[in-house]
């Protein structure tokens, strides 16, 4: 007998029948003897539906006042998947996130969770019953509603699992596992059985779209077995942990990530703590920056670019507008026609040909490089849009993937 | 400076322009210097939608998970009126029920609050912000997500207004207050400036759909200014208060009621305890009872016949045939063909020509009387569905109500 945490993503509760199919997952779970806390996000596209209906009001409200808006999805389709529990006869509670006892800080629309008192879910799974937690939020100390941004269920869903010592977490999604690239663009991408967490941290924050990176980290930090399946077709998935047998792969996956843009501030005056100002103003106003390329500097001057999400440009772009003095740069220029085309795998670093045999592929396709960016167990490039499709393949081709 | 309550229906927030009507009568409010509180129904239909969606997964879903699924409602026309406030340039916070420190009974899908904590609300208020809170709903001491039923909106604004000892609580409708009799059955119908709390709660409970009944038997129980006015006119309204400038008006007004199923228990034993068996069985269950009626015994047999809301006849019909035995009858019937029409007037009691009057009215234009019940201030009739219209009309004219 285990505790299983086991989370579904708002594609699997779309409608009546998809959430017979989970309530069907979950109660066969607990009927082999389980304890089971499900964690669900909002039905479909209720969430774009609230964000259309705020628009509609205000396209400047609060963040405070979304949050109270959208933490509704969950609130619906938790209540909803209990329902469908109920009506196949066995004992289940639903709960929100301030009664799961999630308390977050105060960052509305994206907090992060702060503590989490499983008492009450305790009290709950110690009567027997199937507990469902609404994903995606909590509450900040001062009791107000927060959300944890998009994808923020899978890091409810690893966050309790730590909390309630789980045996497992089960993330579903409409894929069966983790592959070495998008099926969809590669139909030869084949399904890893095992992956790391560093390397799934790699594959997740590169926009590989099975896995939030904040719940593989949290996963990480907290040991949580984790697993990737379908909740269509109940295969075995993928399964995240800390070491995988490694065979003599190198090169386990290829991501693309079409949410990015780069600004690029030209001509900054070569002294110490012009990247601190740049970076800690975006920090301050929590834009997560991902790759930075300085340049040499010349002539006492020197150039930056960064990339962010393309959500957040508008932003930065008033930021360094307004900001130009205190900066001090003579130009800058922003783009959201590039993307990012990465190959990863934890055996990378030890072998230098890895990167120069992506350039050659790249090469090979006549696709343009605009910058470059590695780690331990990553090589990442930023390429025009449009052409990363294309780059995938001959990438996941270059490095035999589907072998 | 006053601290004002203001209540507003489903249909006032229904849509984007409504919700700002509402936000424009609530700043007015602000901007005259009072501090104010806002209580929200769920938006126009969201309510019976997310009643629709329960019922295609489970029409047998608990009362708990239920109340979880509606009070989503409330929440998402909260924020969303919020967020118009603050398009508008003033502060504003929105809350749910537990926020707002409303406690209830556990009894889900029809609670009472037994107590608010007005510490946030206060707390808010003292930093100018104006409060919206979600009607409708509270927690019970389980911190599980309770309901006040349908219409609980009106409770929950006259239970705040008393708990933060509001000057004024004014409820917004789609009406400009309460009237002699329904407008739209006779266009005579005259709008009162004034009535009694025990009037409105003849009014209320008789099916005037003006005000909820169990809000005006707490704004008597604790002395709230309440008022009744339209959200479109900014009219005057009805004032609702203890003692009213008489007149000599003897009848103030005249309500109709289809919401009524009559249930007749036939053949009962005629000896101690057989009403009580009966009744509290339905108390145990939650069903109001409205008029109840006994025979005279004969033969050491009686009947007794009672009204219920036609919602809870179902329920009602099951509980007597399994409790047969137990309560001791020959036979029993039931219809919901049948209509409640009324005369409400504080000065009734004193004038025994006022009920001779309305049988009179009755008789003359060939309505059939089933059941009559009487109270210091109203006489009801339960009539054929169908007829009340028409009797609405005739006990109109016949009390001379337009003039």
């Amino acid at each position: 007998m285990s505790l299983i945490v086991q989370k579904f993503g708002g594609s699997s509760v779309a409608d009546a029948k998809r959430v017979f199919n989970v309530a069907g997952i979950v109660t066969d779970t607990y009927k082999e003897g389980n304890d089971v806390i499900v964690v669900v996000s909002a039905q479909g596209d209720t969430t774009d539906d609230l964000i259309e209906k705020a628009n509609e009001i205000n396209p400047h409200a609060s963040k405070r006042e979304m949050d109270m808006l959208l933490s509704s999805g969950e609130q619906i389709s938790a209540s909803l998947l209990a329902m469908a529990i109920e009506k196949l006869g066995l004992p289940v509670v639903s709960m929100t996130g301030w009664q799961a006892g999630i308390t977050t800080d105060s960052n509305h629309s994206s907090a992060r969770i702060r503590k989490i008192n499983p008492e009450r879910i305790k009290n709950e799974i110690d009567q027997k019953r199937i507990v469902i937690v609404t994903g995606f939020q909590g509450t900040s100390k001062y009791d107000n509603i927060t959300t944890l941004g998009r994808g923020g269920s899978d890091t409810s869903a690893v966050a309790l699992a730590a909390a309630c010592h789980a045996d497992l977490c089960e993330i579903y999604t409409d894929v069966d596992g983790v592959y070495t690239t998008d099926p969809r663009i590669v139909p030869e991408a084949k399904k890893l059985d095992e992956i790391t967490f560093d390397e799934m941290l790699e594959l997740a924050s590169l926009g590989a779209n099975v896995l939030h990176n904040r719940s593989v980290e949290m996963a990480k930090k907290y040991n949580v077995n984790l697993c990737v399946r379908s909740s269509l077709t109940r295969a075995e998935g993928t399964v995240v942990k800390e070491v995988v047998n490694m065979e003599k792969m190198m090169v386990r996956g290829v991501a693309k990530d079409c949410d990015v843009a780069r600004i690029s501030l030209v001509g900054i005056e070569d002294t110490p703590g012009k990247a601190f100002r740049i970076f800690s103003l975006l920090a301050k106003h929590n834009i997560n920056v991902d790759i930075i390329l300085q340049s040499i500097g010349r002539n006492n001057k020197k150039d930056i670019s960064f990339t962010v999400s393309q959500t957040k440009i508008d932003e930065v772009v008033d930021l360094i507008k307004s900001n130009k003095d205190n900066i001090g740069f003579e130009d800058f220029s922003y783009t959201t026609a590039v993307s990012k085309v990465s190959i990863v795998g934890a055996g990378m670093v030890t072998n230098p040909g890895v990167a120069a045999k992506m350039f050659e592929a790249l090469y090979e396709a006549q696709i343009n490089i605009h910058m470059i960016a590695t780690s331990e167990i990553k090589v990442s490039v930023l390429i025009d849009e449009g052409c990363e499709q294309k780059a995938v393949k001959v990438l996941h081709d270059k490095f035999e993937l589907a072998l």
